[in-house]
């Protein structure tokens, strides 16, 4: 009973401080929401294309200079093994007393551009204000407008405005605060700016294998994505892993006159039609043999957590205009199943540009999402059965013209790199504070998803340093993130200061 | 049996005749073959685009000259309705005597060309010489080493080439051969060589109503298209009809992350292809209602020369590469039915531009061939039907989001002109004199063919000027008509020579 009691007087402090803490760096905020944005926009200036190596180094420069700015101590490049890959910015806080270390991760690369692609007035690199979202009746504000507070639901428009440089910069500028209010921190802090993410983090395991020691903590908390649609903060403890395969099925050898051929020369286009109308049946379940077999049942936490995830299934059938979803289930217990989706086809032309042929092949690419349980070369192989048992013999270049007359149907696999998922149990004694911590700064429950449905390489964070990370996404769910006219919310920004301040002095 | 005796002499007569005369063309032929070829040549270096106003006017000039320079009356270009589009060039020979007229067509415009993709050393409008097909081991001659006789195989690269400025040269060196040896023809010629055939004989029809009166005539003699795959001669009696349909399959209004809604917002790629598998079945019969009910079925004339066509079937396969036919049936008997044909397919993308997305929307251009029975509009409706059929709301204009929102599946289609097919029956009095003279020059049974399997607007003639037209086509099968580098074998040229002057001293 006595434990209990000074249990509870603990808490009510920590609530109290916490409280406190939050209105303290709201305030704080509310006086340098200009400087903090005119300081944002330099940033996005930046090029952070991974390939871009110029960019990219400018980028690592322009982070490492903050973080000294703002007090944070032993700031070095971390270099993959190749030289001329972007590097790590890492960085720390020791604090005196502390035995417990977060790593906070983001990275600041995005994705590549296509600037014509973008809205008239909008540049990937020529970050704009606008008074809320452009598609939306917005318009563009000069930055020569900016006031000394900001509505909210003002937006900056750029590349990496989200994902993910809006990671990078609320985490560095929540030290910074807590600094200026000279509030220490509770843990050592650890920080971790990748800079090639978006190019699939080919030297993750490198730098981590190169820099174990330096790399050790209690907790990583990754912080990208977007929050729940429902505008909810989120606390999301996995990803699905992720895998791709191409599908080249086989017509004539030269484009035929489909007038003279049609009807007696196979087309490469329906047989594709065929084998991937084969894979799913029209309740969205994937036929694949075997498909589901692996998977790991959701624990009760997990499904206890589903089911207190707000509803947005009519709200995005809305805005996606989309009256009936694929399965008859929500979104995100759909998301804790592994999946086919089939990211484009393509065989001969469409619209002006189609011809009157029997086209040579069609091609299909496909990626599978996987679970915890999947594995995903055997994910791969299940589909390449699959195909097999329609009939196809499967190679893997180019048939010959002596398989071309061996075989009836065939069909080319290409079978790119992949990786499984990963997944943080819900009872994660740390990250069960991390959730507190991030609770108190918003001051409700943040929705809890045992899964995120999009894939992260977080397996690798499991494999070379053992540890365990969960991910606290901060950008609007609408940020147009991997697309033209990314965006991010400015009152996301501020939403994310008060989290990274509040895990930043986290609990026990 | 005195009648039966006097038959019997003048076909001895006619064959004799017939034989003396190819072996007289064929001498003259021999005795100039350079100029023949040199000539030639020149013709194809002009270009014969439709579009291309200058070159096609050109193009018509300069068949005019020759036309008047070998002896052709009352030479003139047929302008369409509208100005600036390519004339037909007519010419006629009246012979004393004589009351019936021939009318021999071909078209000097050639399809559109992307030089870029040409073979090394090839350029369209440079036709080139080669001693043999380039696609196997021949090289390019240069026509300074052109000599007085050349080999058969010898091929001229060029667009047009076989396609159909082989059809207009010959044509009118046949009949200034037959001046050159002062041997009259039987009936009168009327020649009429059109010059936007590729383009879709747009005013054709408005030709034929402006000149009904001159274009009168007892058989039109079309000369286009490959002979048969045997290397033997064709005569074909009809064509199909031909039209197309667009169908758009839609997904969620902006493109969406594969891992975050895979599994739950549907995929039209995979719509599209559950919807195209259901349009055919694995023997290649098409499944959509009432297909095939409206098709004539073939006369006991056809059936009889379908069965002596010579087999090809396991020629084509080794030569595309392709071992099991999409019908169990020969080639020919496949083209005498209705087709649907996946023209193309386009979701998204694939290969190094794919991406992980659930598409917005997928495409699919299916063209439809129609035998005679079938109308192009009904068979369009049915197509529309087996859709509807298959849980779709048809619209004919991108979807509203109110169209969304009530619709579980929508698909919008487009629907393209088209026309009908068009056969001359096998028993036409003059078509079967056609094929004697054929018959006669060549030393052999032509192929008879009741289709061809490609598309051409014959029933124009029938409709327009109550014609029933035959097609003698004299390219090789392999001359890449309406790709890059198209070719016409030199013997293929020589042969139409005497093809089309026996024609013109065609008997009873």
């Amino acid at each position: 009973m006595k434990k209990f009691i000074s249990f509870l007087l603990l808490s009510i402090l920590l609530l109290a401080t916490h409280a406190q803490l939050t209105t303290r760096v709201r305030a704080y905020r509310v006086g340098h929401e200009r400087d903090l944005l005119l300081t944002y926009k330099s940033f996005l200036e930046i090029p952070n294309i991974a390939s871009d190596q110029t960019g990219i180094k400018k980028n690592a420069d322009w982070i490492a200079a903050l973080m000294k700015e703002k007090g944070i101590s032993n700031v070095q490049l971390l270099n993959p093994i190749i030289n001329g890959m972007p590097p790590a910015v890492y960085g720390e806080v020791m604090t005196p007393g502390a035995n417990e270390t977060i790593i906070l991760y983001a990275h600041y690369d995005g994705q590549p551009v296509d600037s014509s692609k973008w809205m008239k007035g909008l540049h990937p690199f020529k970050p704009q204000l606008a008074n809320g979202s452009l598609i939306n009746q917005a318009t563009i504000v000069d930055w020569k407008n900016l006031g000394e507070t900001i509505d909210p639901n003002w937006r900056i428009y750029g590349r990496g405005a989200s994902d993910d440089k809006a990671g990078v910069f609320s985490i560095i500028n929540a030290y910074g605060i807590l600094k200026q209010l000279g509030v220490k921190p509770t843990v050592n802090i650890k920080f971790f700016f990748e800079g090639e993410e978006e190019a699939g983090s080919p030297h993750l395991h490198e730098i981590f294998e190169k820099y174990q020691q330096l790399l050790k903590g209690d907790m990583w908390v990754i912080c990208d994505g977007p929050v729940h649609q429902s505008g909810r903060k989120q606390v999301v403890f996995g990803v699905r892993g992720d895998t791709h395969m191409e599908l080249t099925v086989y017509g004539p050898k030269r484009p035929l006159h489909s007038g003279h051929y049609g009807n007696w020369i196979p087309n490469p286009a329906m047989d594709l039609a065929k084998l991937l109308a084969s894979m799913k049946d029209d309740e969205g379940n994937v036929l694949v043999k075997g498909f589901y077999d692996d998977v790991v049942p959701l624990t009760a936490a997990e499904k206890n957590a589903l089911a207190k995830v707000p509803p947005v299934e009519e709200q995005m059938k809305k805005e996606l205009g989309v009256k009936k979803p694929e399965r008859n289930s929500t979104l995100n217990e759909s998301l804790n199943l592994p999946s086919l989706n089939i990211n484009g086809i393509q065989s001969a032309a469409v619209g002006s540009l189609s011809a009157n042929v029997i086209p040579t092949k069609a091609v299909a690419s496909i990626d599978l999402r996987l679970v915890v349980g999947n594995d995903w070369k055997k994910q791969q192989q299940k589909v390449v059965a699959h195909i097999q048992s329609k009939g196809y013999h499967v190679v893997y270049s180019e048939p010959t013209d002596e398989e071309r007359m061996q075989h009836d149907k065939i069909c080319m696999v290409h079978l790119s790199s992949g990786y499984n998922a990963q997944k943080t149990p819900m009872e994660h004694a740390f990250a069960k504070r991390v959730v507190n911590a991030v609770n108190l700064a918003i001051g409700y429950e943040a929705v809890q998803l045992p899964t995120l449905g999009g894939s992260l390489p977080l397996f690798i964070f499991e494999e070379k340093l053992h540890a365990q990370p969960i991910t606290i996404p901060i950008a609007n769910h609408d940020n147009n993130q991997h697309a033209e006219n990314e965006n991010i919310r400015i009152g996301n920004l501020w939403d994310a200061l008060e989290i990274f301040t509040s895990i930043m002095t986290i609990g026990k």
